[in-house]
């Protein structure tokens, strides 16, 4: 499948990578390609300058949005929450109508300092924001809940024996981010209904920070224990 | 230990029952005994009269908030949400000056409809209000996580097999918390820290109501699925 990966952070990094590897043809999209490669230093989350992942990357091109979008069948949103509206509206609609857009990001505003809070909560959710404003693509909200290096190799973490969720309007497309999760090893695929439901996914983060701080590691995740049927 | 529960519904009666179980002396407490005992139908939650289920468990005593939090070593704040304050202002802040504040509930507004919201969220949470409203308590927010029926009996889902957090200020208060979690069953208790980490706690609830209408039933949980050290 031709993937379009928005974003060069290290969750873009890392998707684009396992979906490579899994024979998918993915390209990686930025605002412009020039800056991007041009950064030096390590990024605003920690992780090293895009050129250096890049250049042993080589084989995964990195584009404007607009054109990533443009030949993709599948766009995935793995820009920063508070950046997103704006790259996919730089992707532009049109080449998002019909699209498969899987939205991994999270809404943190870390303006206020740390930890980051959540925006919008209750009654929005950056995925059905990004819903509403491109009415034409099909979102599907995943793999938000967990680390990078999780949500492409859950098996390194109890042989994948925890969960990941799926939050959507579209069955047929919630039906196509489930293969490509199960694809990557995630095991435990819960539909949590309609796009509003990504409330609840993204709701999940704080919780997740404090984990993460208790813990000491972003290696975990969440299984949802439920009675055998 | 003497325990006071403060709350008559579904979650109140269920810990003082358990509570009773395990030997300790409990107490249900509320704003006006008479009032609760009089009360017929079901609550707003859908729970059977109070005097339904009192009248199968007539050994534990239902007093005022007053009197149950007197006589207690440690309270229970089992009230909905949207009265804890109140419920705990009754009860008095002499009373529970020096004690475990075993904080079980959620700040959920369903005054907007369903799903309720939550509030507050982000930068506050009901526990960290009780803990300003009644500085002399020590507070531990925990089980606000799961349904009545396995903060109880938690070995009834997966032999016990998934996790309880804690969060509060007082490190003995927690010690005191979490042995009586121990007592109940609870095999993995995480602590997420200070009084502040209860917004992550509090913050799950959009999650979980979404997964109780998706899997259609209210026994499951959260397993943090971490690396074995």
């Amino acid at each position: 499948m031709k993937i379009a990966v928005l974003g060069t952070g290290m969750v873009g990094r890392t998707l684009a990578g396992a979906f490579t590897a899994l024979g998918h043809d993915a390209a990686i999209g930025t605002r412009d390609p020039g800056a991007t490669s041009a950064r030096t230093g390590p990024d605003m989350m920690g992780a090293p300058a895009f050129s250096e992942w890049h250049a042993a990357n080589r084989h995964i091109p990195l584009m404007t949005f607009a054109e990533a979008a443009e030949a993709a069948e599948l766009v995935v949103n793995a820009t920063n929450g508070a950046g997103a509206l704006d790259a996919l509206g730089s992707a532009g609609a049109a080449r998002l109508a019909g699209k498969v857009l899987m939205d991994v990001s999270n809404p943190l505003d870390f303006s206020q300092g740390m930890p980051p809070v959540l925006n919008p909560v209750n009654t929005d959710s950056l995925a059905e924001r990004i819903q509403r404003a491109f009415p034409g693509a099909r979102v599907v909200k995943t793999l938000n809940t967990m680390n990078a290096g999780l949500m492409v190799d859950p098996r390194r973490l109890a042989d994948g024996d925890h969960s990941v969720f799926l939050s959507g309007d579209d069955p047929d497309a919630k039906a196509v981010v489930k293969g490509l999760l199960e694809e990557l090893g995630h095991r435990d695929v819960i539909d949590l209904g309609d796009i509003t439901t990504a409330r609840g996914a993204e709701m999940l983060l704080p919780l997740w920070l404090r984990l993460y701080a208790a813990l000491g590691t972003p290696n975990f995740n969440i299984k949802v224990v439920r009675a055998v049927e």
